[in-house]
């Protein structure tokens, strides 16, 4: 491979779009971070989020290696790991992408975890924090399990979790449960305890709105609240099942990811628990890995 | 009160308005149905479809009586129970509406329903259809409990059936639970069982779109299917809660209204059953008998 092609790996997600620049050897040149890169939420806010974090990180190389010669996006092999592009419409729409890069190969951000966190070999992953979903990464091909979005899938999420709490609270303030520890939270966090205010509040709630009121709910998981802990529960009877169809027919790895990865680990059963690995790189890295794999592909065809 | 003035009493929901037109007497003059008119989601559509519906019923009243003088807007006391009504912010900037009529009374769909169910006397009201949502009406005031929407709120509703219909479908595609008649019904009713196009469709969905899914489910009650009776059993309860807390403090009945009322109904606890009552007129006449209420107390106070 060409000695001066640049290798780039992108994370994006719903907030935040991440970027890292390596060399053909591997070595780290330069990091960039900018907003969302949904592109099934919007294409070109991800784009610009795209080139926001690859010019960060192309600028903070071409500032760090000063004496050499500056590295241009066309030299830049992209590889892409962003939310969204699990859904193939908005996938082959982003791919038309006139982008000013090398090259650019889209992958899904669950994809992209999978392969960093197995550093490109066979296993498996769960993503679980505002969303959900798993996937085997194992002969060549992506074997995916849930996602598919809020409120119709992503059980277990931040995004579900908090939505049981909403509806909880609503229960409660309607009288049709007994006031608890919980709905007493939902209203200090949403800072009010009228239920029309509440629903008003909640009329523009979106996943990451609905995933925020987890850090009011963790602390009565190790309190033991019996609401809490019945939700917690009902999400690990999920994930624990997403894991084992992940697992069941080979002697793969699994790797945990997402901000909601610790707490649902410790429900797992042993037989589950017995094949967790930490995770070997970055997400980024694994689209590196997706590109590279990618690029000398054709070559290789060529 | 001047004989010359007219009556319509307005039920406008998230799909029809219906409008009712009668005399000073209480003579039903004309009928309208137009579009929708929840003021929530549309103000402008339902000022439009009210006008439309109106309009249709003094239509047919100066064609039935066409030797009498001719009716005008201007000679009209409009009642409008509207969808989204209970929205505080919604309400009032309905009511700064420039309309055309001598006098315009809002209140919400539930509560027209509930007056006329029990023909302006006391007592309690569940809607039970696409949305859920329960009133009691004692001492010249409303006491409403659940309702607040989809997803959030209205839970048993048919929304919130069609919702737990799909869920339970992905669960079963996704390999994560074994495949059974609901998943089947509900993939022949989108006519995929492509997990992907079912996605893309239910990302356009909204509440009517999930509660038609219902008329696939309600056969399934009646075959005792397991998942799908657990659903209904899940939802009668929240419905069975409501009526106890709408009931409790005062003996007076209830009338259940909407596409579930009778599905829900057999479910209720013998107490509840007691004090079941078939409604005794339309929202329409429930509109009416508020606007009159009102306009009188207006014409008093001078």
């Amino acid at each position: 491979m060409s000695s001066d092609l640049f290798f780039i790996g992108i994370d994006g997600g719903g907030t935040k779009c991440r970027a890292r620049l390596e060399d053909s050897e591997g070595t780290l040149l330069g990091e960039g971070v900018s907003g969302p890169a949904n592109i099934m939420r919007d294409s070109e806010l991800a784009k610009t989020s795209i080139q926001e974090a690859i010019s960060l990180a192309v600028a903070s190389a071409n500032q760090t290696f000063a004496n050499k010669q500056k590295i241009s996006a066309s030299q830049c092999v992209v590889g892409a790991g962003l939310a969204g592009a699990n859904i193939a419409g908005a996938k082959r729409e982003f791919e038309a992408w006139a982008h000013p890069f090398h090259s650019l190969y889209v992958l899904s951000d669950l994809h992209a975890a999978c392969l960093g966190a197995h550093d490109g070999a066979s296993g498996a992953a769960i993503i679980i924090g505002t969303g959900s979903s798993g996937t085997l990464w194992h002969n060549n091909a992506f074997h995916d399990v849930g996602g598919h979005g809020f409120p119709i899938g992503d059980k277990a999420s931040g995004a579900w979790l908090g939505l049981k709490a909403v509806k909880h609270t609503l229960l409660c303030l309607d009288e049709l449960a007994p006031m608890d520890t919980l709905a007493l939270e939902v209203c200090s966090t949403l800072r009010t305890n009228d239920i029309n205010h509440i629903v008003s509040k909640c009329a523009t709630f979106n996943t990451h709105h609905y995933a925020a009121l987890v850090e009011a709910m963790l602390p009565m998981l190790y309190t033991k609240d019996e609401t809490v802990c019945a939700m917690f529960e009902e999400g690990a009877a999920y994930i624990e099942t997403m894991a084992q169809r992940l697992l069941q027919q080979h002697d793969l790895p699994l790797a945990m990811i997402g901000g909601l990865s610790n707490v649902y680990s410790t429900y797992f059963s042993d037989s589950v628990k017995a094949r967790l690995v930490a995770c070997k790189a970055t997400p980024q890295q694994g689209a590196i890995h997706y590109a590279k794999t990618a690029c000398f592909q054709l070559k290789g065809e060529k």
